[in-house]
């Protein structure tokens, strides 16, 4: 009676009348597979496909970004990488007759802008960073998505907070707070998602490398309040988004965002236990906001960063940015954190602007890794930022 | 230099060095288009493939589950629905050339078991329960992700808990609490996700038709402590489990979720301030907890319910059923109340669940709305249910 019971549930499940409802669901390949030596193995069952191709980040350039699949007699198409994947969080889509799809056979994706992706987790030994975006059998903090009032921008809007695990079980307990802002097209979600930010927070804070902390993930675009699909705007896809990202007006409305989170979470509202950072256009909000405040934040980080504030629009929080920053300097942050990829395409006026630091001599420390503007280095720079943080 | 600069991080966002990293981002298709008489055009590029089909819940059974998409003369595929779609909340997806796919157009997906479907919204007038499914510009409640310590399970397990706008801004004030329970192949995301509980809470809370509450939206599978992709065992897509969902064992450690929120969340710990509901699986699990524990809950929401327990494993959770419901029903649940489809296949086993409680006089309200065991039906019914809490 029970099995046959089960029985009928699971046939509910891939029928249209489901136990829950899982439409018209196709076999599925186990795709992809991970295999111990750290090779990769992709498939898709497309039997009347006659070209089906995988594009991914672990794709070399070399490579051309894609890769030939090959189809067996039942038409199941596969693709193994040649040589094993370094431990990494990776993004792949398959084309399908020219057509881009993701893989049916594997359920996580994440949104980049206006495009879906698959991701996928290369484990790796211990010590690797990608070990870090795993979520381990560690204490895990909350993560949530929350919405305050900004009196500046005269909306409610959305933020993301991650609150460290034992915060609910210690309520006298205050901590530090590290803002973490995204890029160009990104969103209150994307630290969060594409970022691992909860899961490389919860394991640096279980090995002792980082203390436990607030991080506050939030939305750099003015004009928007919330995410996409988050907004009375409902389930459009979204487009680049260029009006008030780079306006001044994210920036000096950037004080209703901590005043919300200091009077909301048991914080410890002081400059020397708050940090900023961001990556892209997010570096150049950090950039500019911390020395707009420069009492407010002791730690800055700039991944990535769109530093050369030419391409920003006038306004007052853009002009007197020397007389500023020296301000900023002079009140000694704790930390000036730099980093970039060798192949980035920012890196040019990151030297430019490390330039004009020596010159006055202001302290930073600068971390130059391998690759381009990716998720991948900005992972990598959070996992070596927050340990530096609040100690 | 401001426009060239957006320039290069637009172009950047379609190479493979990108502004946010977007992989291989092919020219999209608006798709679904959404037309003002309710219609809805579905388009996919696919320049080489020979056939594609749309498949979706809109799609009537006699339409077979599927429709097939016409080829323009650049190889763009296209379906327009014949007729207006009632306002609903939609899954589908498209299969080209034998292979199941999501739209590369829509990036909105919600994970059903181990399916990726598409969704979007028909929006409808201000009295469709649809329009309640919709981020409407009202005050939003919170969403977290939080893990709490089971005791009896001897783990850390993950939550989602809603809590209703107002609840930062209100530190002494103190809330019921709705505990939603899902289907067998759910999670603690899938009232969050699919069920749209945050928009219909935001939604009813606004228009005053539900008291401001917290919602809790627990796993129900005892040996699982989060969903898929949430746990150490990464990111592995879901098979069916079986094990431990109806085994007695989720039932027998609620009384530490019910702990855990009262000591963390500001709680009316109270019977008349406790309502607990479920689809599916979670109706069963509902129906058994709200028994087991006849001073926790004052009201029981049944939807769709796998009510027969001759399905469930021994337990001492599932002996003795009717002197338990005699005790419940003595204690008088201010509401009882059972959910389901006319084409639902557990039809017949609310029937005689129905019939028995019939005989002993408990007293219950009875909803039968049409179709089948769909995520339609249970957001409909978490609209119906929710207003007649806590009043």
């Amino acid at each position: 009676m029970k099995k046959s019971f089960i029985i009928s549930l699971l046939l509910a499940a891939v029928s249209t009348a489901s136990a829950q409802q899982a439409l018209n669901a196709a076999p599925q390949m186990a795709s992809p597979q991970i295999h111990a030596d750290g090779t990769v193995t992709f498939r898709l069952l497309a039997p009347q496909a006659a070209q089906v191709y995988v594009t991914g980040d672990f794709l070399t350039p070399d490579q051309g970004g894609e890769a030939a699949m090959t189809r067996d007699s039942i038409g199941a198409w596969q693709y193994t990488t040649p040589v094993p994947l370094a431990p990494e969080l990776y993004s792949y889509a398959f084309t399908v007759d020219g057509a881009r799809t993701t893989d049916p056979g594997n359920v996580y994706v994440a949104r980049d802008i206006a495009t879906l992706s698959n991701i996928f987790l290369v484990p790796g030994a211990a010590d690797s960073p990608a070990t870090l975006y795993a979520v381990q059998d560690v204490p895990h903090g909350s993560v949530s998505k929350v919405w305050y009032h900004s009196p500046s921008l005269g909306a409610d809007r959305r933020l993301t907070v991650y609150t460290p695990a034992g915060y609910e079980q210690n309520p006298q307990a205050r901590y530090p707070v590290l803002y973490l802002l995204h890029g160009m097209g990104g969103d209150e979600n994307a630290w969060s998602e594409l970022g691992r930010a909860a899961q490389i927070m919860d394991n640096l804070i279980a090995q002792g490398r980082a203390v436990p902390m607030i991080v506050v993930m939030t939305n750099g675009n003015a004009a928007m309040v919330a995410a996409p699909g988050e907004t009375p705007q409902g389930l459009i896809t979204p487009q680049a988004r260029l009006p008030r990202t780079m306006d001044g007006s994210f920036e000096s409305a950037f004080p209703d965002v901590v005043q919300y989170i200091d009077s909301t979470f048991r914080t410890i509202p002081a400059k020397d236990a708050r940090a900023i950072a961001g990556l892209s256009m997010g570096g150049f909000h950090a950039m500019q906001i911390s020395k707009e405040y420069p009492d407010t934040f002791g730690y800055v980080g700039l991944f990535s960063a769109a530093v050369d504030r030419a391409h920003a629009e006038a306004s007052p929080v853009y002009q007197d940015i020397d007389t500023k920053l020296r301000r900023q300097f002079q009140l000694q942050p704790r930390l000036y954190w730099i980093g970039i990829g060798s192949d980035d395409f920012l890196y040019d006026e990151n030297v430019a602007y490390r330039k004009k630091l020596d010159a006055e001599g202001y302290p930073y420390v600068y971390r130059e890794s391998d690759g381009g503007h990716m998720w991948r280095n900005w992972r990598l720079y959070l996992t070596e930022f927050a340990p530096q943080l609040f100690k």
